[in-house]
C-alpha cells in the first residue's frame, strides 16, 4: 500500500496560510509592471546632477508632483527640471534616477539637489520583484505570511492546494470512558485528544471516533466509519498481546494486517494493516508508545499525503546530548526534553515508564536511535520537535 | 505606556491547543489514584516467584482474570494463586507484581511464571504520573498536544487561558487599492494580508481595518475605529516624510507619537505611539522595512500581552554564518534563509532593495545585528523564524 497525493482544492490566498500549494505559480505579469521610483524624492536626469554636493548644489526647476495614483498621467521632464515623486509614482518622460528627499532641499519653486545620483538610482525596474513567467512558487511549498503576499502581487485571489490529510482517531478498550464521565477509577479517553491535537500540528484534519469496546466485531464497525470519513484511521490501545486485544482481527476482517510488532522501544506493539487502500495505524495504549508510533509511523505518511517531505512537516532541530546512550538493539524512541544553554540546545532524555503521561509534558521532541548505535554525551543530535509550538516551552 | 497582561478567558480543552495557560493548574487528585497494573499478565506474590526461570517455572493456580472496567470489585489472592490482570484493571488484594503475559504460560487452568518477579514490577504507585497537590502545568505554558492530554487526565473539561492579543492592520495611501480591484499599475494591499498572517503565526487575531487615504482625518478616524475593536494597531505606509506621509499625524491628534525614526536598517521611518493607553506602531511602506518594524516592535509586544516571554513568541534557531557581515553604525535587520547543510544549517543573508517581497520569500527569518557588531563567516548566530511554518522550507 502505498498513499498517494491528496486531491487538491481551491481557497482563498488569505485563508492559505500552511497550505501546501498544489501547484508551481507562475508570473503572468511583471511585478512592478513598469519602472517605478521606490524612494519619496526627486526624479530627473542623473547627469544633471553629476556635480552636485551639499556645499555646491544643483538647482533645478520643481516642474510638479506625481503620486501612485497618478498613473497613467504621462509628463515630460524639461531641461533643467524635476518632479517631485512618491514611491509607486509613474516616472517623467526623460526622467532616469529619483533624489532621495533627504538628499535634496526646496528653495521656493526651486529643488537644489545635494548629492550626485546615477542613472536608475532610486528606481525599481520593470519585473525586479516578480518577472513575467517567472515561477514565483513553488509546488509542495507550504504557503507562509509572506508568500501569501506574493500570491496577491500577483493579482490571483485563490490557489489551488492539496487537501489536508483526515485522520480518523479512534479509542479502544471496555475501560475507557468518554471526557463526559470522567471517573479519576477509570481511565478517561484523554490520548485521543492528544492524537488529535498532534495531527492538527502535523497539517492534517482529526475526526474523533469516539470509544470502541474490547470486541472485533464492534471496532470493525467503528474502523469502516473512520475508513470511510478519512484517508487513514489510527487506533489506539488493544494491539498488545494481552487476553482482550482485538485490534488486529477486526483489521483483518477488513482487510490486512501488515506489520504487527516492531523493533522500537517503547511501543515494540505497534502495527499497520491495510483497507479499502488506506492505511491503519495500530498504536499502543501507554501514551509514550502510542506517541513513538504515531510520530515514527503516522505523521510521516501524513506528510506524504499531503505531498511534504515527511522531514519538513514538523521541525527539527540540532542539539547536544547532556548524557551518553548505550547502544540497544532495537530502535530507541528518546524522548528528550531541550534546554536553552550558552553555546546551544542541550538535549535531555526524559525518564518515566511509558505510561506515564506527564513525561512527555516535560519532553519537546525526540530521536530514533538506531539499533547499536550509541550517542556520547556531548554529541550533537537531530531532535524532531512534536509539533509547531514546542519552541515556546524550551527550558 | 506599558502593556500589561490581557484579561482571561474560559475555553474547552480541546479547543486551548496553543493557548497560553492564565493560572498554574494544581492537581486535585492523584494520577493513577490507586495502584495499578500497567502492562497485561499475572498478578501474585513476588516471592513466590523468587526462583522461576524458564527451565523451572513456578506454577500458579490460575483464580481469575481481572479487566480495568473491573473496578472497584475486591478480589483476594489465594496462596498459590494468581490472576490475570490486564493494564489498569484493579489489582487483588495480597498481590504485589505483575509478571508480563509474555514471562508466563498458560498450561490448562495453571499459569507457569518463567521469570522471577520483584514486589512492585508491572504496576504504576498511585500518583506516579501527577501527585495530588502538585503543579501539574505551569501559568504561561504554552499548551501542546501532551499538555491538553495532561489537562484531561485531571478529569478538567475547562481551562482559563490568555486571551489572543488583537492586531488591527491599516494601510494608508492614497495609491493602495484592495484586492478586488486588483491594478498591475497600483498598488494592491498585499502587505496588510501579509502582517496579518504573521500576527495569527505570532498567536494574534488580526483585524484587518482596510485602507485609508493619504489625509489625517480619515486616518485618524480608522485608527479610532482600530483601538475600539483591538489591543493594538499596526499602520503600514505613511510614515516616512514624504509630501503626503500623514499617520504621525494622525497618531497626535489621538494620543502621542512616542519615537518616529529608529535606529535599524531597512524601516528606519518606522515609530510608535500611543492613544488610550494602546500602542499604535508604524510599520513603514516597503516590505522588508514593514516586516523589520513588524517582527522587532509589533511581534514582541503581541508576545508581552499574550502572556509569553517575547523570546519564545516565535521560533528561533541556531545557524552558521554564510558570509562575514561588516559591522554598521546602526542596527541591522538581517534577512536570512537557512540551508541544511551536513554539520548543520546555514545562514544566508537575502539581498535585494526593501520593497522586494520575493526577497522575503526567499528567507525564513532574521537576526538583528546590533551596531558595530560584525559577524564573522562561519559564525554560530540565533536566526528568529518570521513564523511555525518556516521549517518546512528551509532549503
Amino acid at each position: 500500500m502505498r498513499p498517494g497525493l491528496l486531491g487538491t482544492e481551491i481557497v482563498r490566498v488569505e485563508n492559505a496560510l500552511g497550505r501546501v500549494i498544489a501547484e508551481g505559480i507562475e508570473s503572468t505579469l511583471d511585478v512592478p509592471c513598469f519602472v517605478r521610483p521606490w524612494v519619496d524624492g526627486y526624479s530627473t536626469k542623473a547627469e544633471w546632477t553629476r556635480r552636485a554636493s551639499a556645499t555646491r548644489p544643483v538647482t533645478l526647476r520643481l516642474a510638479g508632483r506625481l503620486f501612485p495614483e497618478d498613473y497613467p498621467k504621462s509628463t515630460k521632464l524639461g531641461n533643467g527640471e524635476a518632479f517631485y515623486v512618491a514611491c509607486g509614482a509613474p516616472l517623467p518622460d526623460g526622467a532616469d534616477c529619483v533624489i532621495k528627499a533627504e538628499d535634496a532641499r526646496m528653495v521656493g519653486s526651486r529643488v537644489q539637489i545635494l548629492k550626485g545620483a546615477k542613472p536608475g538610482q532610486g528606481l525599481s525596474r520593470a519585473g525586479e520583484d516578480i518577472r513575467r513567467g517567472s515561477l514565483a512558487l513553488k509546488k509542495g511549498q507550504v504557503i507562509r505570511a509572506q508568500d501569501l503576499g506574493l500570491i496577491l502581487a500577483l493579482g490571483k485571489r485563490e490557489v489551488s492546494v492539496i487537501r489536508k490529510p483526515k485522520l480518523a482517531i479512534l479509542s479502544v478498550g471496555d475501560e475507557i470512558v468518554d471526557l463526559d464521565h470522567f471517573d479519576p477509577h477509570r481511565i478517561v479517553n484523554n490520548y485521543a485528544y492528544v492524537i488529535s491535537a498532534a495531527a492538527s500540528e502535523a497539517g492534517a484534519i482529526p475526526i474523533l471516533l469516539g470509544i470502541a469496546p474490547d470486541d472485533p466485531e464492534s471496532i470493525a464497525a467503528k474502523l469502516t466509519e473512520g475508513l470511510h470519513l478519512a484517508d487513514a484511521v489510527a487506533t489506539i490501545g488493544g494491539c498488545s498481546v494481552g487476553a482482550k486485544d482485538f485490534v488486529p482481527d477486526a483489521i483483518a476482517k477488513l482487510g490486512e494486517v501488515i506489520a504487527h510488532g516492531v523493533r522500537i522501544k517503547p511501543g515494540h506493539v505497534a502495527g499497520v494493516g491495510v483497507a479499502g487502500g488506506k492505511p491503519i495505524f495500530m498504536l499502543p495504549g501507554h501514551i509514550s508508545s502510542c506517541m513513538m508510533a504515531f510520530y515514527v509511523f503516522v505523521a510521516p505518511t501524513l506528510a506524504r499525503l499531503a505531498g511534504v517531505t515527511p522531514g519538513k512537516m514538523l521541525p527539527s532541530i540540532g542539539a547536544k546530548s547532556s548524557v551518553t546512550i548505550e547502544k540497544a538493539t532495537t530502535y530507541t524512541f528518546l524522548r528528550l526534553s531541550l534546554k536553552e544553554r550558552s553555546g546551544g540546545l542541550l538535549a535531555e532524555p526524559v525518564h518515566g515508564g511509558t505510561n506515564i503521561l506527564s513525561s512527555l509534558s516535560r519532553a519537546n521532541g525526540f530521536a530514533l536511535v538506531p539499533p547499536r548505535r550509541s550517542i556520547r554525551k556531548g554529541q550533537q543530535i537531530s531532535v524532531t520537535l512534536f509539533g509547531r509550538l514546542e519552541h515556546a516551552s524550551f527550558n
